[in-house]
């Protein structure tokens, strides 16, 4: 995570809830009442969030004492306290909504991506993201995923490459393609072909791809298909997977596995804020 | 709406996912290959997003053209198309994941609104929406909601008061927090004050508040506790409520009944993308 | 105050007078160099800006020591001494000029207003401010406006509604405008319309407005109109109100007189700034 | 002016006015519905601002007519049409209050310095500005300052050179100071420094300073003083001149009067826009 | 490139130029005169750089007319034409410093790459760049280097892996250091580790990274280097090369070579801007 | 040089550097090890860069300590130690090629500029720079050519007037733009114009600006054409001047001697960063 681009986020976050000011709480509290805040799980689940708890108080009171009680990957338990956080009342009452807003989806997208990984249960493959992400929010729900146990596919369109139809039928063919974005590319990018026959992915193999996904393959497909891929190039399963299937994939000798809900239908873990004044 | 906002917003949102540019599609498309993109549902909801279409396309390229083919809060089918864009090549696929990512998310709230709706089918209660919203998203899913058929709550600390608890027991009553709000407010804004029970109602309404929450009450509850507000003061339902437990509510006299999960917890809805070359 | 966005304006009026640098105070002044700065009223008035002191020379050197000598809201005599500023000599040049521009048409409004409500000297009306205010500087004049006694209009067009003539026209009717915005908006924003003619006051209290402004009525039209507004709703008298002619309504019973040269016409208030080294 | 920076600097202060959107504007009108606005003086004064309104509503619709019956720096009188813009309703309205309120503040400041240039009168001396604009706006202000017939002082601490008596007392002596100041800087930047005595002009003139301040000076000591200075010298007159006390300089023969108060205590000049649908 | 932000950061390049506005040009020019400009090379080399010629005028006025007549990567000759840019003698003035301090840097680039892939004359060798690059400049300035024939590197820290001597030594080996990657990072990330010595390489080799930097080697150990490693994983040889010596690498085995001063040592190739006006 | 700039261009520098974060440091570093780094330069050269390095370290991590060991202006040899900052290797890591490509180009400016100065070895004339600098980082190379020895120029369009042949030629006559420029602009902003014949440089020295280029002029042109302007009109000599023939003007009597080259064809100066663990 790069922390000067979370500082500018979450402080455009916070102004985006604070607009010209709190007017509830300015109206109440005047500067110097204090107060502590403690952050407790409503649900089980895993933790992702550390670093905006951390940045977000000290963004609006760099006086505020934060004590952080789990990390990054934890698994917790409903009723679990994970911080407690000490300072001005009004930095605590202005900061809580947006440090829930981001640690309960960061915890949600963790936890969902743990029920996956526990759902494949597999020795060989590993459960990666996709760039399905919420704009603006791309770099914090990657790391979440991190944080349940996932894999991160490409941040964007500018790290990785990747080879789909539109860019096939184009080119002409997958070797064709995969030429072109070799002559055009760094050497320091991955190249990634979309292929849905075994023609194609022979194909890519002898392209010299990075890695080949199979585009919408039963894991019968899978199973057929991956071996015809040596092993110093990746495989990726992608398109109809959900949780409920991933069992399905147990056994399969596929690399990685990508799920687009884990960043774009995961739930907000339950996370409450208690309040009290000194 | 405000479209110069949604036009910087989506501009990052853009630069997010292109960062130094699209590698893929730069190496195989020249900016004179033109070609066209068709959005279509796979699954049934409701719509909501023409500006997001309208816009992020024609920021990569103000020549490209749009064809709408739906109304923001329309009911929308698997299968069907939702809107034609032609232009460059390199435009459409630059644009297409942000395009999907935000469209996907909106169309997700404006569905799951419609079906809270549904479920509730109050002839008194409208469903609002609360500030648990995805931070730097708050103006769009909060337009998703009103596509749904919700009514939007407050959006931010800044437009409007919540009296809660914290509040209130520091001030040190329902009556002197109201008091001090009014003292330090503007009479533009309105005020309303979270209570549990018919005390603080009565309390409440003595105070000359705007809206009384109602927070975390069963049904038999609420509907003991909304005889005792005027007609003038309207009365909001909060709190533990889900989507299953809605119909409960369908002969409540509450006038708002508010849902988190609105903006914290709603799935995409499937929308893809199919390009061609011309 | 979101003191969060203070600190962003702020150092952008410091950087539109530092350009690349202070060049006199850079070729005299080294880094080592220390003083003091004293902030010395020169006029009588009210004062308003604590906090753009306490922001300013902070950003440009935390180390800065400052003590504040008055509170927001107090009033202040000629020669006053205000606050007293010690740190790096090119921390004081290069923040006086930005300082002083900034408190200067703070205290400027706050003691403009305290001559309204002064003049005003009403039992029942309050002074409130209009949004005729300096772009960019909306937040901090709005919070002079309070400082002086007055309290504050609407924000924006974002945070409450006004119907104006055009509204009503295009509606057909101040009851349609009303049921257009109550179906469009949300319930926690307060609703104002501007009515002429005792015909259209009749019909905003039937259409369940917030606030009945009485636009450019004399005060024997206001001391007529007012009678026929129900407790719950408030009124606003409107324009064509000066200074002069405030003392004529202090026995009206509008709640609210709106003054828009509290913040367009304003005198800067006089503060000199006397520096010494150390 | 810049127009560029002039662009950023509007979309600002339009946001800063509509937050998330117009509500009352969007609940009444669709984007469908187009109408015109008319821009009528409601004062007599002179005109500075053509660029605000050709930028302004182009920003929010890049369709919107505008046409322009005056030109920056014309007299105008009550009663004159300024210009008519044709559009969408929304786009007049929503940027209605922000191209007044900077309309307003610009003309205030052009007929304000026209007022002092007449009250002057002078066949030698200038009026010119200063530093004590308003944060944010120094751009816009110190164009109207041109509008009226008065010129320009520096832009900010980075453009020009001002030794002040700070800067005098710690280099040890002018000369020093300009010494420091002309290792230290520019060829490209001129040097004025602030003088109160016979002894200090005469040191500033050997020196070898471009402009020579008389700071705080009765008429009777600037015309003893003027001639002590040679003719590729500038002289400025500052300090305690008010609009009242300027015909008294008509006959002084210094180059420039600095005047504060025409950007720090001018009066809005009033415009008021009538606004009606197709 | 991404254009978006070849946009955004032209216009911050333009206003660091503009300021306020070019004083010289606005006071003799109005913005109705027109003209035209001819951009000339002043010395032979390779263009790069259209880019900034079609964005950069049509920022400041979209209605410019802009004809190129070169294309990226073609070689230009003294005295040729490269683009004729014709509108406003404003826009045309306003913007040429920043297009030429651009365009020169970026043909000096590409120049430079030009004449290190001729020195090197290899048949299996590619030049490629390294982060070394101008703060502020790295998309184009790696775009450039495209142009003169040369590959990229990593574009930051963020899109790919190296490791380097303090991570291998903290990490306790490169097998340990790629391990620790291998978990971190996400499969669509490349990694390539800085080696010295034949142990080295044969650790690397085996710890399955997908590139080997052969660090400050010199042609006879990088001959011996290279055949170590397999065929599926790249060399590059890095430091301590200039262009006088890349003729001795022509007949080296090593995939790419990267050289720092193609980006921090480059001259900018000299072009002129001639203007008349219509 | 302005602070508060500086801190926000280093900022976005480290961002384009490290875009959603340094992928190798993250997964070998934790945010608990230290560790130091030492800058030591590999060539001779002058310094300049205190401030680089004092600010980027600390917008990372404002606990890192910091020891600079030469001040902006010092002859440095090879081998000679910089600094030595000590903190997190994270930090370190993470901002050390941002410090080491802003540092070497400043000191790399700052050498040529000193070379420029020796190689002019003149009593009389003065080494300046131009608008050639590299767009983003004017305040910086400006900055560094005054470690050097050299003097600036004007910073922008904005600060100081340069009447070229282009105004000249619309103008009419070098009398008729100066005397735009006067009506026009600022008496706080100098007045240069360039000329090549005798006939200009008498029109321009009678038109009275402050500043007269004698461009493209040879040395023995320069010396027949600087006699004939007073001693408070400055004199620059512009155009293919390069350090191999500086010499040559080592014993004109201009008074400034401007050169592109320093800002757009510099080397940067080879600067290593050896980093170690606590």
């Amino acid at each position: 995570m790069n922390l000067l681009k979370l500082r500018q986020d979450i402080e455009t976050h916070l102004i985006e809830d604070l607009g010209d000011g709190d007017i509830t709480t300015n109206a109440i509290f005047s500067s110097a009442d204090e107060g502590s805040m403690q952050l407790i799980a409503k649900e089980n689940g895993v933790f992702s969030g550390v670093q905006i708890i951390q940045t977000a108080f000290r963004i609006v009171d760099p006086e505020t004492l934060i004590k952080i009680l789990v990390t990054d990957g934890e698994s917790i338990c409903k009723g679990q306290q994970l911080a407690i956080i000490s300072g001005k009342i009004s930095t605590l009452l202005s900061a809580e909504r947006t440090v829930l807003n981001l640690l309960q989806r960061m915890c949600g997208i963790a936890s969902l991506t743990k029920k996956a990984v526990d759902a494949l249960n597999s020795p060989h493959s590993k459960i990666t993201d996709t760039r399905k992400t919420t704009p603006g929010l791309r770099m914090l729900e990657k790391y979440a995923v991190r944080c349940g146990g996932g894999s991160n596919h490409r941040f964007g369109l500018y790290d990785a490459v990747m080879i789909k139809d539109n860019h096939i039928a184009f080119a002409g063919s997958i070797k064709k393609a995969v030429y072109l974005v070799k002559e055009y590319g760094s050497h320091m990018v991955r190249i990634e072909v979309e292929t849905e026959t075994k023609k194609q992915v022979l194909e890519a193999v002898e392209a010299g791809v990075d890695v080949i996904m199979l585009d919408n393959r039963t894991v019968e497909e899978i199973n057929q298909l991956v071996p015809l891929v040596p092993n110093h190039i990746l495989t990726e399963a992608s398109g109809n997977i959900q949780l409920e299937n991933l069992p399905e994939y147990a056994a399969a000798q596929v690399d990685y596995i990508s799920l687009g809900c884990l960043t774009h239908s995961y739930q907000a873990l339950d996370i409450s804020a208690k309040v009290w004044t000194n």
